[in-house]
């Protein structure tokens, strides 16, 4: 098995890599192999902390990690605004990148880190963990029943959590420098992904943020929302905020059926996970209730959704080692939308909050 | 008890009408007496399918209802464009009202509705039965709990369902005539007055609607959404819509909790009723999952929503009648606030979804 398993080298010890370093040990095809950081003393403290296995590489820069030859892919939970550099020069080194979201500062950096891997036969990824879990395919398989569901007209997601004063004045996320997209990039990534996703990853026509979004003293967005126009009619709103208390919300409304979910971007526990489904819900007589009452659908998972992206990544990654397989176009094709979409809602914010169109 | 019961007459025989008139034979301190249509063999029809008494009047007018000085209150389920007209006559024969909503096709058509009741020192009260119901209360006390949901920071609502071709075609909320606001004062109503209560009825600064609402081919709203904004910094959208399968969703998000039901408007089943509450929800170590998980709330109720509300009302009437106490001005001005809002995202509508100004 070991000899089959992908080399995964992690470029900086952000907390969140603590997360994906477990899932790279739960996942059955790969393994951690190194870990880079500008100073080798945190690089060998997170090692230890974090079960690496003795024989792990530690090194005091990003750059060794990518030197190394027998580092496969990394891992990058780097600030957004490294993200160009970093994933370029590891798509130049030949490692396959798995990439922290936002993937980039804007689309047009986006292009660049895509640009890389395809001349690099790389595969790409991004860290949009909850795209991965079972329940998620469960849910799609739902909103595209024609019986059950019917066609998508609305929708509405959000993602919000409380962040503490030490977040709001040193994270990395409230930076211009670092996360310049703020709550919009971090939070406002899922919201965007999950309406594309029930979307069918049909690009809305325009983006019209929501007026007063709140901004930090150094122009960060804090909190903020936007509508989404399809051709067709379909309407999806959002809203994401480090500011108020958790949640992470997808109510999917459908000609005949309705999708509800309230923990889409990390479930409420590991193992299980559940989503509400309504199909042609309607009034008992004289409107005393409703008939049928929404079903409610519980998806088991051995592996967290975390460690399933992980192996789906490093499935891709043997088949282009081993059968000399292209890299698989899917996952930087929604990387790119989702950024475009985030794209379009700063652009609607910054003008005025005027509708903005999205194009590919 | 009969002598105490304050009679009711109804004022035509929409379909509504069978609702409240089983409502009024629930509520303990109301009787069923009287019904009026421009057709006296349908209100006879409506009459004996509804559970009227035997000594129930069965007049062949409306007018001949208000000239009944035996009838107490009305109940005026009436087209919305025929409210200014019948609710005001009702105040002046010294009938209180309960009037079905939307209140009226604008403020300054239900201003004159409040002006005819004060002047005539007869309740008003319109017909939003979520609002009597216990469930409503319990949400209300976990809203006004700063340590559990703090302020309110955020809001989404949506009142949607999949109204058959025969609606879209002759209902009378498609007709610019009868029901001009169409979606917006059918739905939208139950969504602006969640929205209202949950920011415990301070109007929001502005209004400014989703662009592309849909429209029938006379220019009424089958489908629409907006957002709401209030001097500090709440926001909140909702979705209205005649074109999509039934949702009826409050999600209410504050520093320190959140609150989400699916079944506001009408409660999954009559005698029972949830919620859940989440409060200072944050994430497992290493983001596995949510600690602690929200919690579900059931509520109990023996009589439905629309029976606590004819009790109310009829309460409000009794105290009049017997004491001399002064109407109720809460109920009239929360109607008031309500029609201001949906006069609001009218107007933003009309102007090509401007940001309008909310003055009381």
């Amino acid at each position: 098995m070991a000899e089959k398993s992908i080399r995964f080298g992690i470029l900086g010890c952000a907390e969140i890599a603590r997360k994906v370093s477990r899932a790279i040990i739960l996942s059955p095809n790969s393994t951690l192999y190194a870990v880079g950081s500008r100073s080798i003393d945190k690089a060998s403290r997170f090692a230890s902390a974090n079960g690496f296995p003795p024989s792990a590489k530690i090194y005091g820069s990003y750059e060794a990690v990518l030197d190394d030859p027998d580092v496969d892919a990394v891992y990058v939970p780097l600030p957004t605004s490294l993200h160009v550099r970093w994933a370029i020069l590891a798509a130049e080194k030949k490692k396959h990148v798995l990439l922290e979201k936002p993937v980039a500062l804007n689309v047009a950096q986006f292009d660049l880190i895509v640009e890389a891997c395809e001349s690099n036969g790389v595969q790409f990824m991004d860290g949009t963990m909850w795209m991965h879990h079972p329940r998620t395919a469960k849910m799609r398989e739902f909103l595209s029943d024609k019986q059950r569901f019917g066609q998508l007209k609305s929708m509405h997601t959000c993602f919000t959590f409380s962040a503490d004063p030490d977040f709001l004045k040193n994270d990395i996320r409230v930076k211009p420098d670092l996360d310049a997209l703020g709550a919009l990039g971090d939070a406002g990534w899922y919201c965007v992904r999950s309406i594309l996703w029930a979307a069918d990853y049909e690009l809305p026509k325009t983006v019209t943020a929501l007026r007063e979004p709140v901004l930090n003293e150094v122009g960060v967005i804090l909190s903020c929302g936007s509508s989404l126009h399809w051709e067709d009619g379909k309407v999806a709103t959002f809203q994401c905020s480090f500011l108020s208390n958790l949640t992470m919300d997808i109510t999917a409304i459908g000609t005949k059926g309705a999708l509800h979910l309230h923990d889409f971007v990390i479930p409420f526990q590991e193992k299980e996970a559940s989503f509400s489904a309504a199909s042609e819900s309607w009034f008992k007589e004289l409107l005393t209730g409703w008939v049928p009452i929404p079903s409610e659908h519980t998806v088991m998972t051995d592996l967290p959704q975390e460690a399933l992206m992980v192996r789906e990544f490093a499935s891709l990654v043997r088949s282009i080692k081993e059968n000399g397989s292209k890299p698989e176009k899917k996952w930087p094709t929604l990387s790119r939308k989702t950024q475009l979409v985030l794209d379009a809602v700063k652009a609607s914010i910054d003008r005025g909050f005027e509708a903005v169109e999205v194009q590919y």
